[in-house]
């Protein structure tokens, strides 16, 4: 299969563009370089030493005598570049990463706002409307997050994307419908994946545009068995508090005797898969499009849940860290449940890598090992959903600290609402 | 009332700030003149002689002593200027109509499908993260439309913006909840109508911004009171196949002895509204804000429906000219119906101007009076909203014929589907 991966240098993009090629699927990676420029405004690193793109490339094709190509554009400015590509390669499949995609990010100023929806909203636009001008019936693959559904279904299980509701019809008769799962975003980012399916529903129905939209859970893990290959081919890991996500930040707390930070009661219940597993599900996504005049194929990328709370207790029993409550910059419920379907990629035969079995293997191989090359200053999250008049909750709770003004381990646990670190 | 009106020189933004000026409200327009200047791309003008926007507002200042200021820049592009103007006048409201409104003009090419995306959405970000990063509490007034809906709700009624369903939960119980009205969006420009509203969702609900958000009709008629004092303040008349509104262009082809081109069977029903009562509901959506922490108000702004061919045949009934079925160029249904609710604008006191009532007055003083001023070979609609191959029902409709070689009066009706022109 020939495939466009666009944001292939990401860390999701790259895995999967290693995970293909070995599979014998020509690759063409676009990516701008974004996610990196964004690590030097942050003044932060992948904890992993990752390599340039270039020299990822020559490694592998080293490695494997397999091509992998690269074109630098933005796909959200680059319009005719794209469609020249498009009609160059005749992609069976475009598979579409390149987003910006971290919500604390997208929190931090007016300009990260207004960057991320521009961003996200123009190249998801511009890869429907190029596939539709080339006139190639190209299968596109999207990666869509469990943010879309909110954290706020009471009890219920989140299906597939699709939703079955009664609707009172004329004389009070309940008729039966399916429509896409109402959205509930939290942040500017998960704002634009919820505005990134009204793309698909519309080029879907309109145009006939084949279409998966994969619903992703928080991906944990580094290495795959092919970024395993050499250093050369290492993952990113990132562990800052705008990238970093969850799991990564209490990995890295662990490896330098940080306390783990748990944002409020930590009661909030959070999706999760293997980044080995990201890769096969693509991959199956791939090999099972749907078909021509088929409606947004949704699948929910994900396999299993965890309240932060436990997560925090997992990694602290492995490591012997003890865990902090601090303030919740976000603007969400503290306590939420989570049951969501993933039926349609266990029938296609995955068989999901678990936290309890992984997890140990990323804090020796990962955290432990590259601790050394941790600035502890980057962890704390310092994006406010809110304005800081409406978020104060104690008048103390208002004045930031300076972000390296972190504690050290053994300063002990202080409680939700008191603590002067606006994390 | 201090209001900021932006896209103030448009066919709604100028007869509503008039409107608001004349009540004694102090109003600002912002506008980059981007329909003026689509009107030198599509080499059309508008049938009326619309005066440059300086001279409007001179004219406007002579004739009643208020002043209007203008201020010329990009709200989807200058942020930095939009947020200074929010400091520096303080509003207590602004009025977003700054979007490219036709849903042709938005499917005649990828560049236009990403012009209509990137300014639509840019625009209304912009304006909501300078009112957040303002730090005031402005309302935002913002103009949707019923295209939102779709219009395929077999017989229900549609509600205003908000729909009860029954969800089922855990046991089989059923749940009541209230979504956002599922959209269902027919072309690029609304989509990013349906795009909207997921910024307004998201933007009242995270940071509490007061917004009111009105799904408005097809706006119908020419003059206000306002407009009316002087030629100079005419408004803008559009009977072009791309931003010409159905009604407009029954009325000029009845003015220039064109038949009345019905588009397949004419079954499709639309809502409509008059352009004095559009200004009105403006007024009352100011004078009734929600309240900090209520949800996104959304009102239905539309007084009466009809289906197309009923709409031709009161004008022909008026003018005595002829009605012509043509190929349907767009990608919906040949008959629907459509019932709205419009309750709310109602109980605040709207006494809606019918078309019955106001029709003649339109054929008289705006198409007889300008119809020297018509192109007539702009008044078909040369958009498709479909790969050619695929719209085709008959190998012969296919080609398009030269947009000037429509049929002068007397041709005859030519029966649906052997018509030649793509309109
Ligand atoms: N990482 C996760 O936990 C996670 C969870 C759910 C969903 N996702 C989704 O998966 C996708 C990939 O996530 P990731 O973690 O690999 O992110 P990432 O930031 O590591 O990778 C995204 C890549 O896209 C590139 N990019 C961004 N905008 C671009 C543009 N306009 N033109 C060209 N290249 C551009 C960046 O340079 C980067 O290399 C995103 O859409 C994200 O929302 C990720
Ligand atoms: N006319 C209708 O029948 C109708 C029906 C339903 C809804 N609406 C909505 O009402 C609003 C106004 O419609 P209209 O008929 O007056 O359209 P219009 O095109 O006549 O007016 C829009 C004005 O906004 C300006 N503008 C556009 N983008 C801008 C930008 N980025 N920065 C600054 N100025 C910008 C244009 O120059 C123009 O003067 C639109 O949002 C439209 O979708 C109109």
């Amino acid at each position: 299969m020939k495939v466009i991966v666009l944001g292939g240098d990401g860390f999701c993009g790259w895995p999967t563009s290693l995970h293909l090629s070995r599979r014998g699927h020509d690759v063409v990676i676009v990516d701008n370089l974004s996610r990196r420029k964004i690590d030097v405004e942050l003044e932060v690193e992948s904890l992993t030493p990752i390599r340039p793109i270039s020299e990822r490339l020559r490694a592998w094709r080293e490695l494997t005598g397999r091509e992998i190509r690269f074109v630098n554009f933005s796909v959200d400015q680059h319009y005719h570049r794209l469609l020249s590509l498009i009609r160059d390669e005749k992609p069976d499949a475009i598979i579409h990463f390149a987003e910006q995609r971290a919500a604390p990010y997208s929190m931090k100023s007016s300009w990260h706002k207004r960057y991320t929806v521009s961003n996200n909203l123009n190249a998801t636009n511009n890869v429907l409307a190029a596939i539709v001008e080339s006139g190639l019936d190209v299968h596109l693959v999207h990666l869509g997050t469990m943010g879309v559904y909110g954290y706020g279904t009471a009890g219920m299980q989140i299906p597939e994307g699709y939703l079955k509701v009664k609707v009172e019809g004329e004389k009070g008769h309940y008729v039966e419908q399916e429509i896409l799962y109402p959205a509930n975003p939290g942040s500017i980012y998960h704002m634009t994946k919820t505005q990134d399916q009204l793309f698909f529903y519309y080029y879907n129905k309109n145009d006939g545009v084949k279409i998966t939209d994969l619903h992703q859970g928080i991906v944990w893990g580094t290495q795959t068995e092919e970024t395993e290959l050499d250093e050369r081919l290492i993952n990113r890991f990132d562990y800052d508090g705008d990238y970093g996500t969850v799991l990564n930040r209490f990995l890295m707390q662990a490896a330098i005797g940080y306390p783990l930070t748990v944002h409020g009661t930590g009661g909030q219940t959070r999706a999760f898969i293997h980044i080995k597993d990201t890769c096969r599900c693509i991959e199956l996504a791939l090999n099972n499009p749907p078909q021509r005049g088929e409606r947004v194929n949704i699948l929910n990328q994900m396999t299993e849940t965890h309240k932060l709370r436990d997560l925090a207790a997992m990694v602290s029993k492995l490591t012997g860290t003890p865990v902090e409550h601090v303030r919740n910059p976000r603007n969400e419920a503290e306590e939420n449940d989570l049951h969501v379907a993933n039926d349609r990629f266990l029938h296609l035969g995955l068989e999901p890598i678990t936290l309890q079995e992984g997890l140990l293997k990323e804090v020796q191989d990962i955290a432990r090992q590259y601790a050394d090359r941790c600035d502890r200053s980057k962890i704390p999250c310092v994006s406010l959903w809110r304005r800081r008049d409406e978020t104060a909750e104690a008048p103390d709770a208002v004045a930031p600290s300076r972000p390296d003004a972190a504690p050290e381990r053994g300063n002990g646990s202080i409680p939700v609402g008191r603590h002067r670190t606006i994390q």
